[in-house]
């Protein structure tokens, strides 16, 4: 079990963080607030939760690796461009030979957006002896929805979550961004999420998230039907309305650091690897929440799921003036 | 036997011409010789050789309906939108509900453009009575070869040729646009593309489709392999060198109307629905070679494969106005 005032300390091991999910190329609206259909203009950037926490928490100075899958194919040799400028190892990246790179199309709007994904690769992340390898030498790994949502990537995602359940020092960072559109009808989306929910040591649902999984309902009482389930320290970001933070014994309650909106895309995945950068730090989880909740107010004012995050002195700074200031 | 003086005559039928094949959108690179891994900005245009055939053909006057298969999203939507602005009859698109509207990037260019297909419904286009009704009431069936390189449209496009195949009066226009990259590897690709040729009545190839088939030669040693193949009328465009035409008696020589090229997307669909328009008119051979030629000219001069295509009678002195001029 963990609390708002529990720090981690971890095994030696090369890695720090395995982000395992979803890498692909967001292609994000030029026109504001306009339908997909209607759009005319398309802007090409880097994506996909796991691209972007791998990118995020690497600036952050976490030591980081990405398991996930991607086409032989241009927007594959984009993605591999930018992580190299990103100094992010791309070793552990699976390429397919003729599965395309995913590709999600995204509208620009300071509210919800409307999204249609393109799938491929991304469905056929294998496990293999590399992946057993890289998974042992991890202190965290974050995990997406997105790839559990189809086989064979879910299999895979399955035998990992087994390693780590086996390895009590091993930390599962979950995200439950659960969203039936994704999910082949015969399958029980819901039954999985939950299940994972309850292994894992952190999620950060959404308000949207939780109201897929669980019906509408208030922050209250998201919080504890996550821990009903078996969650144990829950995040639940509330858009403008900050963020609400349990253990099941003790609540925290964050504002929002940042009033300027200009394109939320990957504000969750900002969020994650400044609260993953925090705890590989070894601070409380409370001071680590604050990170996730710096590191988005950064990521929201520009375009692209990839705007600057700052470096962590900056962060721990921007956080104290910020609490200053309320 | 057809030839280049020849003119046909069709069944009094509902539908002058089905288009067979895609209908996809282009999303097109702003930046002028980008390669897609670098292009940081894309338009998004109605596309896909089957669509823009139907529309150009509309456009002069063709009782068109296309068959294809498109997924139910935004960009499905966003296709049919602009079927009816066309006043296109969409009542014979399959709507695909859980698989994707196909996509296709393309650069902007002025040479042939590299691209890269996300297809998805498009492979399946279903064989079934409805399909069966209205090949029986067209005069001209249009037959494009991305359709066919998979599997089940494959086997849909192989029942549509035998029913063609079966009544002597409708006429196949078959564009042998070979890419192995589009077919299984298992498949043999070339074979089925020959095989189709030699029941078709017209074949438009472009040199690339040529060099794809036969490996480098020149444009009349391509003639020749067309017509060893089993072609009957080989209309063969040459880019910037215009149009050899050839029956397998006689050859006419056609240079390029237009010196303008902003975009040669769409290009040679455009082609097609000038040259399909000058033949469901009643008119030669080689004088609806003439109208697919002036149609290609009015093409190349904008961006996106439906770039205006003026009306016939303006197409027509347009063709007068080239002849006199050279």
């Amino acid at each position: 079990m963990s609390y708002l005032d529990s720090r981690y300390r971890f095994k030696d091991t090369d890695i720090d963080l395995i982000s395992f999910g979803e890498l692909l190329v967001d292609l994000i609206t030029n026109e504001e607030e306009a339908l997909l259909s209607e759009a005319e203009q398309f802007s090409k950037f880097f994506g996909g939760s796991a691209g972007n926490v791998a990118v995020n928490s690497k600036r952050l100075g976490a030591n980081t690796r990405i398991l996930t899958r991607i086409g032989k194919d241009p927007f594959g040799d984009f993605l591999l461009n930018v992580l190299q400028r990103e100094n992010v190892n791309t070793e552990t990246i699976q390429i397919d030979q003729k599965r395309k790179t995913p590709l999600v199309f995204v509208n620009k709007t300071s509210k919800t957006p409307a999204w249609l994904a393109y799938r491929d690769a991304d469905k056929h992340i294998n496990f293999n002896n590399d992946v057993k390898k890289i998974i042992n030498k991890t202190k965290i790994v974050y995990l997406t929805t997105f790839i559990l949502s189809q086989n064979p990537s879910r299999e895979t995602a399955l035998k990992v979550l087994e390693m780590i359940n086996e390895d009590e020092k091993k930390l599962l960072a979950f995200d439950p961004c659960y969203r039936p559109v994704l999910w082949p009808k015969e399958d029980d989306g819901k039954k999985i999420v939950k299940e994972i929910i309850s292994k894992a040591d952190f999620i950060k649902p959404s308000l949207d998230d939780a109201e897929y999984l669980f019906g509408p309902d208030t922050p209250k009482n998201y919080i504890d039907k996550y821990l009903q389930v078996g969650a144990n320290i829950v995040i639940l970001t509330m858009g403008e309305d900050g963020v609400l933070v349990s253990d099941g014994n003790n609540e925290l309650r964050l504002q929002v650091y940042s009033k300027k909106v200009v394109d939320v895309t990957g504000a969750g995945d900002s969020f994650w690897a400044g609260f993953i950068s925090g705890i590989l730090d070894g601070r409380k989880v409370k001071d680590a929440v604050k990170l996730g909740n710096a590191a988005a107010a950064f990521k929201i004012r520009g375009v692209g799921a990839l705007s600057p995050v700052p470096d962590k002195k900056y962060l721990l700074k921007y956080i104290e003036e910020q609490e200053a200031s309320q």
